[in-house]
């Protein structure tokens, strides 16, 4: 969201509030998923707000886990179990108590199906959109949190899930795709609901060097992480796993391989790990019932190439990361 | 802020909230000024509202002091030092690079008088209104937690610094009210920035048996402390510390004596101690600088009663508590 002759949201986190956190290396610069709290803790806060991140009139309980999916997704992506949230609401009038009792209906599904407990809120009302933020407060295990830095060469890039599913939704719900009802109903509900790895990030703590979520795009958020690992990365297009739903599509539509490389908000986790890790990482995915695929590699340099089946090198417009 | 046939803020976070917090004693069934995290540590969160708690073209240093003010409060009011905060930002286009300096800016002097360090945030565009949340965590000592919870029969009630200020500001700012300029400037500020007794509230841990702050207003709180306290409060209406120009106000006008203690917004420190603890708390009101002055005593039964100087019940119309 772009406002002219701004500096933009990254410029304006590096220049003025990256130095309010001196003093505080668990900050990690602004620059993680989430913020190191004392010795076993990570904390992170994520806010939606209606009209930008949701539509007026979606349902509350959708709002609700939406909200905690996205701040779940931080916490997992640092290696850590998400354990209490507090909450702060800003309500316009028109949230009645009818919405406000389907809004918790929704957040208590959600801590039962993610194991998490209330601490702590705000309510205000608000002459404007509705406006939520979740602090989400996670517990690491001894083998500690795992950063976005720490990718080396030699690794291999894995992730979690299949990945494009939410921005072929939001392709497929603008009605620009030929697709089968079901197809259409599982990229869209990609979209609307991330579902975050959390019972998959824990268990990678020890495992993986470096690590975060997938939602300003794959290979937007692999340039991330290689950045600040100082590191290349090299995917294998052919490699990604797509869902049934997303193979359709771009048997549809091929040039949606780009869609599917670049676009954001899948939440699924992608991490560098060395090779030797790849029998834990089978027990894991066996353990959780999520598949995690190996597409790619981490070597010398700087930068993020695909590759496609041939070797060749795919040049995108966009990498899917640049917020300006 | 009443929306037709609601149960209310209070009866919305009972019923529906509250019961989220099931299994996390932390929360303190949601009724106390922050939440305890693990053994020794406090978190809360509180935003505010461009048109709400603040007005359109405020300072942006101004709002920024008065957001992290108003979370520095609540910790202090657990008995923890505060040391660490996070920040969730959601700003309408009109917030260009300068508004957002300004407001680091005065992020940034809060911190340095405070003792804070920014862990993490999000910010996000709205097309709404600027709307802020802060999330403050906070260190207790060995004496733990002191909650609003403990008043016993026997303690006597004290407060910090002086009451009504802030709501007197706000009359005054109304113009109602004929006083000198220095009065008039010194009550505005008292409302439009919160001075949270920080270097206070630590102190008090073992001393005080139940202690909050006064954001409700005086009469108010005290029924809050003394309603899950299980106790009755008594206050003297003549012993409540006044600044100048408060007592200049009320020379005034004398019927004000009702805004002074059922008025909100002072981000006092009232608590109940134990007689015993009075050179204690000399000693630490000679440290701080901060005034703390006993106004009335723990008694068995419920309810707060007001007595002016010849011990007789005084009557308001509202006890500042109720928001509908």
């Amino acid at each position: 969201v772009g406002v002219t002759g701004s500096i933009g949201e990254f410029g304006r986190i590096r220049r003025w509030f990256a130095p309010l956190t001196e003093g505080a290396p668990g900050a990690l610069d602004l620059t993680d998923d989430a913020a190191l709290l004392g010795g076993d803790q990570v904390v992170t806060v994520d806010a939606i707000v209606e009209g930008v991140h949701f539509r007026a009139g979606d349902p509350p309980e959708l709002v609700a886990r939406k909200l905690l999916r996205v701040n779940l997704s931080d916490v997992a992506a640092m290696g850590a179990r998400p354990e209490h949230w507090l909450l702060a609401m800003a309500l316009p009038s028109h949230c009645d108590d009818a919405w406000v009792e389907r809004f918790a209906a929704g957040l208590a599904a959600d801590q039962a199906e993610y194991g998490i407990r209330l601490l702590g809120g705000d309510s205000t009302a608000t002459p404007g959109p509705i406006t939520l933020a979740v602090t989400m407060i996670g517990r690491l295990g001894v083998a500690g949190a795992v950063k976005r830095a720490g990718a080396r060469p030699g690794d291999l890039v894995f992730v979690t899930g299949t990945i494009g599913d939410a921005a072929l939704g939001l392709v497929a719900a603008g009605r620009a795709l030929d697709l089968g009802f079901a197809a259409r109903q599982f990229l869209e509900e990609r979209y609307l609901l991330p579902r975050p790895r959390v019972s998959v990030g824990w268990r990678l703590a020890g495992l993986a060097h470096a690590m975060l979520d997938v939602s300003d795009g794959l290979v937007g958020d692999l340039e991330h992480m290689a950045e600040v690992s100082g590191v290349a990365a090299e995917i294998d297009a052919a490699a990604i796993p797509l869902s049934d739903a997303a193979a359709e599509a771009l048997a549809e539509a091929p040039g949606l391989i780009e869609t599917v490389l670049t676009g954001g908000d899948d939440y699924e986790l992608l991490f560098a790990a060395p090779s030797e890790a790849a029998p834990a990482l089978r027990a894991i995915a066996a353990e959780t019932g999520v598949p995690i695929t190996p597409i790619g590699r981490i070597r010398e340099g700087k930068g993020v190439r695909a590759l496609d089946r041939d070797g060749g090198v795919l040049d995108f417009a966009t990498t899917g990361y640049r917020h300006v």
